[in-house]
């Protein structure tokens, strides 16, 4: 078993690794002032790397040699920051990894434009996948990519069209439906399918890390949504208590919603149905979401979740020799709900 | 010589073929009301279809069939109208090919993603293309259009950062090398080598015809400069005047700021500095531009780079046997900077 600091070490390690990648993938040249040059701050701000890290480790699980997936784990990185830049516009975000959203501070024009520059820079690795790996899995790579960012984008419309439309009616298989979409599928799923591609040359199963990355991403998303109410100021490196302002459906608000009374759930509904969300009525909607046993209910089912991805983990893995690699796989699972930032 | 009707009829018959293309790249499936269904009836609309014809009869004119180009001209119609949706959250506009942009209709946040999902989008024909092509040919008409993608934003990046700025110190050269990244790139060029590309089974020198398609492209841009200020209510199918509400760096305005009097570019410059320009003085400004000759400027500037663009055609189609391809693109360069939509 891997302790607590071991796993943050290896972390630690692949995420170095990555970033070093990733600047190496932001141009240095003309437009700096307006495009590269926030770029490349905003890419070295760092995020945890976890997605990087599922992507390089599950190459070594399966017998690969980490620098095989270093590319595809650099453009796994460029996207999710692509990805987080629009997201921030899109939800009227404000802070990001402690500081200010790129829209916050450059401006919605320029800001969209710079998730479209990372959006088309993620694809230079992969291009550089065909001269480290051949262009029949360099193809297959891309792909996945692909696929990820489609579903990605269908996330995210089922998420705003909730909110643009006022809609409550929805369980937790509505969410995690959406969840699946929008955050498991670039941030687990492609990660691992990549890397097991790269790490066993096109032969693993892939369909099992699928179902691993599904459980993974949610336990992931369901930790991070309690975070957003649980953490103190500061710590957590965006808005505090973002979703509810932003009127962000999550497991918890669902419960909320089903567990208020009457008179509690139309506070809550009048203020979501509202553009505009005062910091007292946000903290009251927070309050109810402890006292109504939400943020419990969200941890619980996340525990259940963490449950079913150690049972998904063993079938993917099962064919992989034990390694360092597999153990830091199998220890993400219970880090995934236990972290705290 | 190809007269103006058959030229219109082949330009007709090349968006058809496109047409049918594009819609089937737009899936029919859920999630349809905050994505596909939006998607799917913007993309209808259609506009001219010049960018894709330029990809199909390229193909043509080096030897091709039409319909080895068919996914790529597609995947060129389906990246301008996610730049399209983009920009026009980016510029602030509010009328595209006729009716309310993308994020008027929507929203900002529905139609970000929506432009992300038609970017993502656009890499399907790309992926038939390894069926139909094989990989080789596949992956360097690829490689085109990432080329032209990240092409495409640092020239966005440029414009908006002169606004950003109140940049006005510019020469027509300043224009015309931010004209050739965000217009030319992904407009004239991607099409033209893509499609020469694929004619030639890769054999054509695709150099001619990048110096071809920078001067096309900058003659169509001047042009549609122009039309933005002359063309009649409805008729452009975008914002009356659109391009000096926005504050848009022109050939146009460039000229302006350099001829006018002191007073009058002092109005003119404030105008732009302000956030609030209001339609008379919006009319103002449209009115001291044909005033001081800055349209004739542009429209004889306009002129002399079509010149420019015929000498660069013979270069770049010297070895292709005569066709109708051919003295389609021919006569391309002409309608340039003739049409009046």
């Amino acid at each position: 078993m891997v302790t607590a600091s071991a796993l943050g070490d290896r972390l630690d390690a692949y995420r170095d690794l990555t970033a070093d990648a990733v600047v190496r993938y932001v141009p240095v040249r003309e437009p700096r002032r307006h495009l590269y040059d926030p770029l490349r701050a905003y890419t070295m701000r760092g995020g945890k790397g976890l997605r990087p890290a599922l992507c390089l480790a599950a190459c070594e699980a399966f017998g690969g040699e980490v620098e095989d997936a270093l590319p595809s784990a650099a453009a796994v990185e460029l996207l999710h920051t692509a990805f987080l830049i629009h997201d921030d516009i899109e939800d009227g975000s404000e802070t990001r990894r402690g500081r200010s959203t790129m829209h916050v501070a450059y401006g919605v024009p320029l800001a969209l434009n710079a998730g479209d520059a990372l959006a088309t820079l993620c694809f230079r690795p992969l291009l550089d996948n065909v001269n480290l790996l051949g262009s029949r899995m360099s193809r297959l790579v891309t792909a996945e990519f692909h696929r990820a960012m489609e579903s990605t984008v269908e996330g995210q419309a089922i998420e705003l069209g909730w909110r643009a439309e006022d809609v409550f009616d929805l369980t937790p298989v509505d969410y995690l439906d959406m969840v699946l979409r929008k955050t498991c599928a670039y941030s687990t799923i492609l990660p691992l399918r990549a890397g097991a591609l790269l790490g066993s040359w096109g032969q693993a199963d892939l369909e099992p890390l699928t179902q691993f990355g599904y459980a993974l991403g949610a336990a992931f998303q369901i930790q991070d949504d309690v975070l957003d109410l649980v953490s103190e100021d500061g710590r957590y490196g965006k808005d505090v208590l973002g979703d509810v302002r932003e009127g962000k459906r999550t497991l918890i608000l669902l419960h909320l919603v089903h567990a208020a009374s009457a008179a509690d759930r139309e506070f809550v509904v009048a203020l979501l149905r509202s553009g505009s969300r005062p910091d007292g009525a946000v903290r009251r909607v927070a309050e109810m979401m402890r006292d109504y046993g939400s943020i419990d209910f969200a941890t619980a089912y996340a525990a259940t979740i963490a449950r079913s991805a150690a049972e998904s983990f063993d079938e993917a893995f099962a064919g992989c020799p034990p390694s360092s690699a597999v153990e830091f796989l199998r220890e993400i699972i219970p880090f995934m709900i236990h972290r705290s930032a």
